[in-house]
């Protein structure tokens, strides 16, 4: 992008689709892009919070922009295509041109407290929630002759991770893997591919997780500066004026980013050669201190595992949990 | 490691779980394990292969070892649990010291050529394979009070992705994710976590992959060197000798860690910073030819969408496929 350049993100009369659209995060977009005039359809499954950023969303649109809510479960496959679907009726039937894939939860636990479904929930309300979502939009861009772009929303959990979020890492690095690959093929196409990888966003998703955090999990992440979403929001869209295909709102990220990224195209060669030098032994140093707050808050564990009789004192064998 | 310390990677005696061992790099390991006095449980789907395996490995034993074959889909959460819960029966319901998940395949395709079946079913024979058998070999140790060490098998394509691997390096990431969580969560449990990187391995799991692998993956892949299975199985028993986290077989892949691991446990300060210097700048630069080759393959594959009717021309409405 020159100087002179004007950007090619310009949400003005584009028809917007933002998962996860009705708090945090996904509605601060939602109303930042109603505001710069698109037509925006906010997908989530809470009807009550739905029909109120539909409230919300239409007292700052002009008469003539188009503002929709669904409500639907985007972790089911068939159900995705059918939201898109329905989104795009007053739309000719063409796929919406920006697809901002916000929705996704946070309830870190250790491994050896997640049930099966706390595992497998958890991965496909990161994951799947998102990834349908893409496959169907691609399909049809290509399939209209469309361009487009895709923004999915991972974390700095996406890059690395630590105790108490093995069902949650692996679907934020998933999504790396994805907007990797598709970065690359989509350049076919000219549907662009973007990744955002926010800290953490103040906000009801954040307080639901801190409610039941693991202890060691709270401890490594206490200094943590939680990022309002507006501000988060504002960050990510000054990231696609300027093209980027990684995208953070937090120079910690920045600092994960140039140790993590497998050689995405980057954001500058004189701020991402900064974070290259401070990240390379940097990032190490924070790992191991996150380490550290592991080994410490270990006798803890044990004694409350040991309390809650989770040890098989028995000699049983295995058994299926 | 001291120069005179034994590792504590130590095959003889121990029972060790291979998924995916009736070929390629599982079969090339469980035979190493046999040679080493290892008790071995081999678990794949196919029972052809599986008894050949099977056979093939007690030809290598000690009569006191235990060899034993289990045919069982190991995408399936409750499988996956069973199977583990029958390895351990011949050893008092104890859950196997070593698991080395090799299981998994690779079936390139375009976005666009991929059905619901392949997105889906692509993502959780490379994730949920493992993914499940970790979940429930992490929760039978801590409960027995065990130690024991989890081997994933990663890829390059788990570091960097590029067009064709839309359903194959999400779950390559993810279990980077999963690994990566549970190295640091399982230092409560002296449960010892690894990941192995390997690049292209030799047999007939690439050669299934090759058969209908897009025009430009193919291209961008094909000055890649494949590694023989017993090799790349050796470099991985090295790497668990030395005690380090994330192992490859290759120095492309350690390029790549540099610049894509998230700051986990390195190899060596000095051949680390020696990765790190060239890969800064050398991995973006391979990605970047990497780009210029789906460019270069565009038409190819604009020509061909034309060609098949993959366009919608009657200016139908979106629809469900």
């Amino acid at each position: 992008m020159g100087w002179f350049t004007k950007s090619d993100y310009q949400p003005k009369g584009k028809h917007c689709y933002v998962s996860g659209g009705t708090q945090g995060l996904g509605k601060a977009l939602a109303e930042s892009l109603v505001k710069q005039g698109a037509h925006v359809t906010v997908v989530a499954r809470d009807v009550v919070k739905g029909e109120k950023t539909l409230a919300d969303l239409k007292a700052l649109a002009q008469p003539h922009q188009i503002i929709q809510f669904i409500s639907a479960d985007l972790t089911d496959a068939i159900s995705s295509q059918e939201t898109l679907i329905k989104a795009s009726e007053p739309f000719d039937g063409k796929c919406p041109d920006y697809l901002f894939l916000c929705a996704g939860f946070s309830r870190p636990k250790y491994m050896m407290d997640s049930s099966l479904e706390d595992f497998k929930g958890g991965f496909d309300g990161v994951y799947w929630v998102s990834a349908y979502t893409a496959q169907a939009a691609v399909k049809t861009m290509i399939r209209q002759r469309r361009t487009g772009r895709i923004v999915f929303v991972s974390s700095f959990l996406g890059y690395a991770s630590f105790a108490g979020y093995t069902n949650y890492s692996p679907g934020k690095y998933a999504l790396r893997g994805l907007s990797d690959s598709l970065r690359s093929e989509m350049l076919l196409h000219n549907i662009k591919i973007h990744i955002f990888m926010p800290c953490g966003i103040a906000g009801p998703g954040h307080d639901a997780e801190n409610a039941e955090k693991p202890a060691i999990t709270f401890k490594i992440e206490e200094n943590d500066t939680l990022i309002q979403p507006a501000v988060s929001a504002k960050a990510l869209e000054k990231g696609l004026r300027n093209g980027q295909y990684s995208i953070t709102d937090n120079i910690v990220c920045d600092f994960a980013r140039l140790r993590s990224d497998g050689g995405v195209p980057g954001n500058g060669f004189f701020t991402d050669l900064f974070y290259l030098i401070v990240s390379s032994y940097g990032f190490p140093i924070w790992r191991w201190t996150a380490d550290r707050e592991v080994k410490k808050g270990r006798q803890a564990v044990l004694d409350d595992y040991e309390a809650r009789g989770v040890y098989d004192t028995h000699g049983e064998i295995i058994k299926r949990y």
